[in-house]
Order: structure tokens, then sequence, then C-alpha cells
């Protein structure tokens, strides 16, 4: 733990007092201490209780301020309103770091809110490292430390784990008991009064003893942070993770429980993907993932090898691949050369290798040394099922041996229960991830080529666009002057030509002899819009027409779109309508937009125009500053986007207009937090350029 | 067993004999004999052997003409090429059901599959039941029947299972045995030469000992038969199964492992569907469902109440009931006051119930009972994650005694390991499912529920429409004989006419001057496409114009349509135009089509017109013939659907009128399994009606 000395305090105390240390078994008081004997912690134990006397064989102090010297790190379990007075003392002693197991806090309303503000202050103030309140402790296995009133103290192991649920790490630290899951650090966040999940993550990242961390957060608080330290670890361990909440469902039980926003799932999603982070959905996945990680190396490409003595799990594993990034390459010729001679006739020697139901171990053997030395192969996955020839542990035996001779990852899926477990056990023992299913195999491995491509990922390129920001500035501070929520048209075009977006030559006109007026200006075709504060979507009204070639065609089009907005939106008033210059009539139609996040702050969404993406959920998502990078993957990352390469013998719009559009709003986003959204849609774009159709800028 | 007196004598039988019964251990033929002894069969047993002698202690005999009776199954355990003779033999002996577990058949290429071709045409003429071969044989838990190669002997239980592969057999088998799983039924298809899956669904659905099937297919051989048997079976029980080999991989990896075609996912997915089937994707589900709806009533709705001892596991198993269809509802005014009188003030009482963490079992109890009487919810979840004052012996005891006391289904999700196993371990006992995640245990009551929808689903109502079948047969028969593949399109036109689908008047003219006159005939606005047998898509090509309201619009769309249909496609013959009425200018446009898939026939599918619904899979689909309820479900389905009710403000189109095509192409698919695909698109629908604007008839 390099990064902060202070969290070195906290991690790796010399001495621990426990303030509301408690004779009594019951009591968490006695709980947290008796752990802390049990781990065989080898610091100095400093029990206080206004009593004095002994607990558990050890001396007992009556008060903070009868201790023999200052602690490096205290925990705290006495009643709430015992706390903030207490963490003064603390103060006072100058104890580095404090540890608050209490509830009741932020979790139970406003006063306790207040409460637990007034100690995040102080330990602020007085520079503690404060961890909690309403934590269940943490654990450091490297040297016996266990500050928690779990009921179980895991083995030592590389995995790091933080969670802002305490109940949960009950739950996994049972789990890891029975499993043999060993821990290097475990972190219970409580309720991230001073101390953020950001900090945790940043120490865990420069804690050697841990090396993959996995976390659970219902909440994020400083987002930006978040990802900037994120960013820094994932380039160096995996970071696994879920984000509880992420549903209108699970939002709902969020904020009931831990008085935190949850935020939206798009923006936490994307943060995860930009930060390089691995986002699971469910529990199983991610402790299925933390051991994979944590014992197997990395694929270095997606051709992954089955090798099964039964061809339904082979197709069941064939079925898994698809969609999860991973391909059942043909083996080498040389490698089907040996695999016909090794193997029987009737075996399947592509992929999934069959070596069919009357397999031995021997079978097993000469198929993975073969796959094993095939260039072609990535990573290999071994099925067994049961079968009356099946020798379970000398195919175990023979799947470690090739682990170990080869610099590939190596999965195991035993499927059945008693009579597999001795195979699955020495498998598990040698570090090979068993599963009972093809599926979480296959899962797993897809995860670790995805953390395995993003540490190959190209050097991200930042860029900076010229752009007129005081002119922009100046648009926007007069707007909120006069009080609006909303730019103006023209004004919302002024800005977006300060960050040079593509934007068409616009007059406002109030009558149609001013629109026909304009349209000689401006040189036709032109189209017309309806211009209203009060009407956000003018397609919706029937307030827009376009591809206007003629005088007539104007005072026609002027006379549909008014009568039909009154008709429409009868209580709007129409201030009157825009005369633009055309953009291609031959083009699709795509939208940019940003909106800000309250946790990660500025996100820009792509997607082709039209009801039918959000319908569909064909949106794709990045959180500003945008790399070039990210540009170009946000365009390639909706499902519609062979539309834009040019599906059906059409030509490829110009994806480099669509990108330059993206980083511009990228900068605009990051140079004005105070636009709450920016909505260029339609943009058009063909194989010559983009044209920004119409846009509009929300301000706060 | 009562539906086939053939399969009870192969379930049932009185005597079994085992034909290649060994005395070598390491033989199947002995393991069958083994087996049969070691299950405890009642019956009377017969080895073959031509040693003679005794094997296990019983009378063996050298050949089927010795035996002292036919019995009533005979199970085969020869070498390869003694099979079709024996065979022979046991029909002259008379026996009623011969299970083949000799492999080395169709899977092994041309020579075995022509072998087992005439093993199952011996089968039919002598009327034997034959199961397999390369089956792993069958088994009976009521009578003690272990017909089988596997290795164990599962307990008796409500699990009927039937599997294609026989090595998952193996593996169900062994974690049946760990998990104390008990089933009915257990039969290894084989490959299926005789006895189909059809058979074994329709027998096990009347099979009193069975309350729930699960089945694992690679293939359905007579998919409408198989729809038919399912339909009515899943009338009375649960039927869970998987599909494998439903993705490109996976289909590739069936081919190579069955020899058998795997058939489009869609087609699957929509027959199961309509059968009422509940398919799964992974093993590990189907497990779990088979548990849950042995053991568990089914919920009556959607409302799910979830109680907690912790904040996390509350949050997660709320995010997964987004999208599970399931919902947490508010409890009662009257729960909520005996909550709020029996939970600690910081516990939350709404839904999820979060007792909070020092919760013991009466906490539990209190709150179960309360929620148990409730008439809001239907279906119970209960979390608990170990913390230091759960009491998890008494919790569980509290949720077993609700579940017996109420009328609702109980799930409960105990998570951790060694200390919850107690806890566990009794909810297992006493048929409460206890899952390690709450996701599963949310995945299972949603498909109870989808089940409990389908038994209380409207009485299908069939529609039979008014339709000039001649006339298309008359039609269509032309075309076969001048060796058409598609039908041109004005005789596509008279066919859907004679169906008395809406489609425009239409005039098929060579010039732009025949087109001027037809318009004229028609009367304005008129539509014009290009009509060449070699282009497949007109608006790929720009070979379609619409809107045209003037003559001199007809020449310049003329002109334009021939041109550049000529630039794009210069190889392809341009026969001419058509001019056909418009139909509306402000609608929807919507596909409706159908292909003949090889293993379900005519498969019918709607989505809205253009690329993006196919890219973004909003298509949904239903085998024809599709009952009232189909054609409004399969509008319904799509997730774009939103637009077709009249999302923003727009009126709703003519819903109606939709249905009628989709039954009018039901029958026409029903009526002419020659029509190899037929496409409707686009069809134009508003508030008034639908409009059938272009479509393309394929003949085999």
């Amino acid at each position: 733990m390099q990064s902060d000395t202070r969290l070195r305090t906290l991690f790796n105390p010399d001495s621990v007092a426990v303030i509301g240390a408690s004779r009594n078994p019951g009591k968490l008081g006695h709980v947290v201490l008796a752990n802390l004997v049990g781990a065989g912690y080898r610091g100095k134990l400093f029990p206080v209780n206004p009593a004095g006397g002994e607990i558990l064989g050890l001396k007992t102090y009556s008060a903070i301020n009868r201790l023999p010297h200052s602690p490096d790190l205290a925990v705290v379990v006495l009643p709430r309103q015992d706390v903030l007075r207490t963490l003064d003392e603390l103060a006072e002693a100058r104890v580095g770091a404090v540890c608050v197991i209490t509830a009741g806090f932020r979790e139970t309303g406003r006063d306790g809110f207040e409460l637990e503000m007034r100690m995040a202050d102080l330990a602020r103030r007085k520079n503690i490292t404060l961890l909690g309140p309403n934590s269940l402790g943490l654990i450091n296995t490297e040297c016996g430390l266990n500050a928690t009133i779990a009921q179980a103290m895991p083995a030592r192991g590389s995995i790091g784990f933080f969670s802002q649920s305490g109940a949960l790490c009950s739950a996994i630290l049972d789990w890891a008991d029975g499993e043999g899951v060993g821990f290097s650090k475990f972190v219970s966040l409580g309720n991230k009064a001073a101390l953020s999940e950001a900090d945790v993550l940043e120490a865990l990242g420069d804690d050697p003893d841990t090396r993959v961390i996995i976390g659970y957060l219902e909440s994020v608080d400083d987002g930006e942070k978040f990802l900037r330290k994120a960013r820094a670890v994932t380039g160096t361990k995996p970071v696994i993770m879920i984000k509880a909440g992420t549903t209108p469902s699970g939002a709902r039980a969020t904020s009931s429980h831990t008085g935190s926003m949850a935020g939206s799932l798009v923006a936490s999603t994307a943060a995860f993907r930009q930060a390089g982070i691995i986002e699971m959905h469910d529990l199983e996945a991610l402790f299925d993932l933390a051991r994979a990680f944590s014992e197997q190396p990395l694929p270095k490409g997606p051709n992954l090898t089955v090798i099964t003595n039964s061809g339904g799990p082979g197709i069941l594993a064939a079925d898994a691949c698809e969609g999860a990034g991973l391909n059942l390459a043909r083996p080498s010729q040389k490698t089907l050369q040996i695999l016909t001679e090794a193997l029987p006739p009737f075996a399947a020697i592509y992929n999934p290798i069959d070596i069919i139901g009357d397999a031995r171990a021997d079978r097993y053997r000469a198929t993975l040394e073969a796959v094993a030395q095939d260039e072609i192969t990535h990573a290999i996955l071994v099925l067994l099922t049961p079968t009356a020839s099946a020798e379970i542990e000398a195919t175990a035996q023979a799947i470690i041996d090739t682990a170990k001779a080869c610099d590939k990852p190596v999965f195991a899926c035993f499927m059945g229960h008693e009579r597999i477990k001795p195979g699955r056990d020495m498998l598990l023992a040698a570090g090979i991830p068993c599963y009972a299913y093809p599926e979480p195999a296959i899962r797993a491995i897809s995860s670790m080529l995805a953390h395995y491509r993003w540490l190959n990922r190209p050097y991200p390129v930042e860029v900076c666009f010229r752009r007129d920001k005081g002119k922009a500035e100046h648009v926007i501070a007069k707007a909120r002057r006069i009080g609006l929520q909303e730019l103006p048209f023209a004004d919302a075009m002024s800005v977006a030509a300060a960050y040079e977006l593509p934007v068409p030559e616009t007059r406002l006109v109030r009558t149609s002899d001013q629109a026909v007026r304009a349209a000689k200006k401006l040189g036709y075709p032109v189209a017309l819009k309806i211009v209203s504060p009060h009407i956000q979507s003018r397609a919706d009204v029937g307030g827009v027409a376009i591809d206007l070639h003629t005088p007539r065609d104007v005072r026609d089009a002027w006379l549909d779109i008014t009568s039909r907005t009154q008709r429409k939106r009868p209580d709007a008033y129409i201030a009157g309508c825009l005369v633009q210059t055309m953009g291609p009539i031959k083009a699709r139609e795509v939208e940019v937009r940003f909106t800000q996040d309250p946790q990660f702050g500025p996100l820009l969404s792509f997607c082709l125009a039209g009801p039918l993406s959000e319908m569909l959920g064909d949106v794709s998502y990045r959180l500003a500053p945008l790399t070039l990078q990210d540009a170009q993957d946000i365009i390639r990352e909706i499902r519609s986007f062979p539309l834009l390469r040019g599906a059906r013998g059409e030509e490829p719009v110009n994806l480099t207009a669509i990108e330059d559009i993206l980083l511009s709003m990228s900068q605009l986003a990051t140079d004005f937090p105070g636009i709450q959204e920016a909505v260029l849609s339609p943009v058009l774009v063909n194989a010559e350029g983009a044209f920004v159709s119409d846009l509009r800028l929300t301000i706060g």
C-alpha cells in the first residue's frame, strides 16, 4: 500500500484500539476484539471500555486518554450518540485511522445524515482516515488483521475485495470459507462518509499482495475521481465490479437503503468500460471471474479450443461462444494430423474436439498435448461428463500437467456432482477454474480476453479542438442573464458555429413574405421550421418542411406548418419560422447528444435519428472527454452501424465527419458543465460530409 | 403410462432380457445387468450370452430363442454388426420393446445411417417399440428399473427427464445423486431411429408419477407432431427444455455430432412458445426450474415480495425483477401497519422489506406471517446473509412454517456457504428452493408465472378465412409448369387477391406512354415500380417512385427509375414497370412474411419495414396456423410496437387490419406448403386500414 501513507496506517497498523470493547460475547464490541485475537494479529491490541479490567485476557483501558500510546487504528463500536465525541477524542490522541462500525447514520434519515456530515468534516480537519460509518470493518490477511464483526477470517490469497454492502461481505466471507478462496484485503466501505471507493480502489491497486480486485457498489460519489483512479489501476490488474441499483426497481430499492442516488445504468456502464473495469450483473459471475483472473494467464486472442467426451455439452459450449467474442478456430494442420492418429475414427477432430464417450484419461492427455502446442489456440476448455469410461482423477491430472507446461489459460468443466468431485477438487487446488456447466466457463474466458484487449489497447489520442470558447461563453451568459432554460435556436446555432460544428445558415422570419425574401438570399432549396419556446420537438407537431424549391413552396409550407402547429398545440406561442439552407437530401440521419450525469459528468450518446434507436436500445454512450478512439468506437458500436458503413450496395457515409462532431461536442460538454443537455438531431450525413440540421441546448 | 401400451411395455416391463450380458465388469453388457440387479428391479431378468452359465448369480441363456418366454423389454448391448440380426430375432420372439445401447450408427456416417434406417424399418414393420440406438438406456424409479449403462440410480421423485445426449444423462444422474434430486422416469433418446422426443414427451405427460418434465434436444424430427403433443402435455404439467445448437457455432457442432440439422433458433423458440414449453439456454437454469416447479405452487400473479436482512442483496433482487415480468408491489395498508409495529424504526417496510442486519429469526417470522396473509402478494422470496445476528436454522424453520401455511410459492436465497448450510439443507429437505444468489430465484419465479399464465390463457380462437383457394392453386400450378421459382408480380397479386389481402390495382406497362394511360385509368396518384426477373428488392436499386400526381410526374419517374436500374444492375433484363394505385401517404410501414422451416413448417414473422428491424432483432415469429390470439400477440411483441399504438401523440394504426393480413398469410402458408417464402413489404398501415404495397411469392 504505497499510494497513501494514511491508507497504509489503516491496513497495516502497528496497534489497534477497540473503542467499545465488551466482555459480553453477544455484543459487537466483543466480536471485533475476538476476531482480532482469533486471526492472530501480531500488533498491539488496546480494548477500551469505561469499566476497565480485562477482556479476552487483554488489559482493558477505561478511556482513550488512558492508552499507553496512540494506536495506529481505532475501531469504534459504540452507540451512535457517542461516536462524534469519541472521534474528537481520537483526534486529540492523534490516531491516524478510524473504522466506525456503528450504524444509524445517513441510512436512517436526516438526523443521521447530519451527524455523519459532522464526522466527515472532523475527520477532514484532523486528517483522520475514516472508514465507515456503518462498515462491517476491514481485513488484511497478510498481517492477520481481522477488524470486522464478520464470522469468518478468509485464507490468504490474491483477491482484494471492497463492498458498499456490509451484509454482502458476511455472505462472501462465508462463501469464501466454504470454497477455499483466499483474499488479500477485504474492505466494507459502509456509508463512505470520508474514505471513498476511489481511495480504496487506488490502495488495492498499489497493494503488492492483490492481483485481482472485485467490488460491489451501489453509488459512486465522485465519478470523475473514481474513473481516473480506476483507469490507472486497470492498467496493471483486473477490476471486476457489480453496480447494483441500475434498473428503476433497483434504484428505488437503493435510495431507500443507502439514501444515495443510484445514477443511470448507461452512465455507469460507459464509465466502467472507459475505465477498463469489467462489469458483471450477478454475484455468481463476479466470483467466477475473480477466481479465473487470479489463477490463470490471460488468453492472447479469441481462439478457444474445446475438448469434450460428449457431444451435447460441446454444443452448449459452442452456443455460448456465440456473442461472447470467442472463436472455435479449426486446429492447425499439424494438430489435426496428430489427432487423427491419436483418436478413434468416430471422434470429431475439429472444434469442439469430441474424443467421444469411451475416452479415458490418456485420450484427454494426448489431445491436450496436441492442442497446447498449437499456435492457433489461445485458450483451452476441457469438458468432462462422468461416462462409464471416464477416468476422472487421471483426467484432472492431465489437465493440471498441461496447464503447467503451457502459457495458455486452461479451464475445466466437470459436469455432475459426487463422481466428479475428486477431479474438481484436484483442479481447484491446482488453480484451474472448474465449473459445473460450460456457460460460466465461456463467460470467464470472454471477460479475460476483454481485459487482455484493454491492456493492449492503442495509446489513447487526446484531441483538442479549435474553437471560439469566448463567443460561446458570451452567448450562454446572455441567455442565463435573462433567465432562459433553453438557448433560442439562433443562439444555439452561434454556439455550435463557435465550436465549428457544420450548421446551416439560418434566418428567423415572422411572415411568409419575409420567409420568401430570406430564402432568396440564402439560395434555394431551403427548409422552414416553426419557432416556439413551448415546442421541444418540431417534428412531433409537424413543424418542419424541407426541400422547398420555389417561393410558392415556401408560402405553402408556411401555411401548412403554422396551421398544423396551432391545431396541435393551441397553447404554444409561435415566434415565427426559421429559414435554413438545406443539407444533403440523400443522407442518413444520426443523432449526437450529451447530458450531465449526476455521478459521472457529461455523457455523450450516438444513435441513428428516429424513435426506433431508443426504443430498441441501439444507442452507444461515452463519458466526455472523448479520445479519438472513443469517437471512432461510439459510432461503430451501434448495431445499426452497417447502415452507415454502406449496407446493401450503398456508399459508406463520411465517418470522420461524425467523429469530428462527436469530438467537438465532447469539448463543448467539458468546457461548459453548465450545459445540461445538448441535442444535435438530425445530423445529416452522406459520403461527402455531415450537416447539423437541427439542435437544442439546455442550460441549467 | 396410459397413452400407449407399447410405451407402457418399455417403461413397465414384467421381464427384461439383456442381449450381450457379460461376465466382465469392464463391459457395458455387464454394467446394464448390474444396474438392473442393483436398482432392485422386481421383474424377471434374462441375461443372454452365447456362453451361457451364470452372471451375477442369474441363469444366462445362450440365445434369444432359448429364453423360457418372451421378455417385455430387451436391452441390446452387442457389437454394431450384430444388432440388426438380433432385432430380427427379437421380432421373431415377439418382444414388445427394445432399447439399443450400441453406438456407431447415424452419428458415424453413411454406413451407420443406412444400418439405422434398416433397424427403424424393421421395428416399424414388426411393431417393436425401439429406443435408440446409441441410447444410454432408460430408468423408471417407480418399479426399480435401471436399464442403463450409467453409474448411478436416482432417487424416486416427480421429475421426468429425456435427453438426446447420453453423456449429459450421466452428468445429470451424478448431479442428482449429489443434490438429492429425485426422478420419476429418465430416458436417453439416443439417435431416435424410431421412438421420438414427441412419443416420450407424450408418455411422460400421461405418467401419473411425473409432475415436471425436463428435456434436452439437439434436433426435432417431426416438428408438427412434437408441437401437437407438447401443447397437450403443457396443459397439465410444465415442460422445461433446452434446445442446443441454436447459434451458428452450435449448429456446426451439432451436425458434426449427431448428423442431424439443428434448424433455426427463431423457429424452435416460436415453436416452444406456442406449445407452452419453457425454454432455457443453460443447464443450471434447467435444473433450478425443475426443482422449483416440482416443489412449489405457481404464483397467481406478478407481485413478488422480497424480505431481506441486508440492503445489497435486496437491490440485486430488485434489479433482477426488471425485465423478468415481476413486480415489487407495495404491501397492503394492513401489512404496512403490522410491519411498522413489528420492525425497528430503520427497517424498510416497503418492498424489498429490509428487516436490517441485526434481525433474528423472530423478525423474519413476524414479517413472513404478515406478508403471507397479504392478498397483494403472489410470491415470496426470503433473502438471508449470515450476519452476526442471523439465526440461520430458526429462520429456515420460519420459512418452512410459512410455506406450509399458505398457498403462495415461497423461495429462499441464503447467501454464503458453510454457515448457511444447515439452513439451506433444512429448506431443500422441506421442498423450498434455496439459491445461493438472488438472480436464479427471480428467474425461477418468473418462469413459473409464465407457466401460470399459459395455463390460464384464453381459449384459442381458430380462424378460417374466406378465400378462393382454387384460383390461387391455378396460378401457382401455372407458374410451376413453366418452371418459375418466383411468381411474376401480377400473379403474386392474384394469389394475394384470392386470399383477400388488400392489394393495389396494378397494370404492367412497357413504355412511359402506356404508363401515363394506365395512370389515368387507375386514377392519380399512382406508384411506378420496375419489373425485372433479376431484381429481388426494387428499393435497393432505386426502382420505385411513389406519389405521382400528374402525367409529367409519371414520365419523369419512368426515366429516373429505368435509367437508375440500368446503371445499378446493367445485367438485369427490364420487363417494364408496374403502375399501381397508391396506398395512404401518411402511414407506418410494416412487413409480414413467411418461410418454410425444415423442422417446424411455415414460420410467420412480423416487423416494421426497413433494415433496422432485422438488424436490431426486433422481429416476432409464430408458426402457422395462427390463432387470433397469436395474430394479436405477434404484432404487440415487437419492441417498436409503441409506434403502431401511436407514440408521441399520433393516432394508433388499425391493428385489426394487420391481424387480418397475418391470418390470411397463415391460411395461405397452411394451404400451400409449396410456397417457400412469401414477403409482404411494405404493408402501409394507418388509422383507416392496411394496404399491401409490394409482395413477393417464391415457390419450391
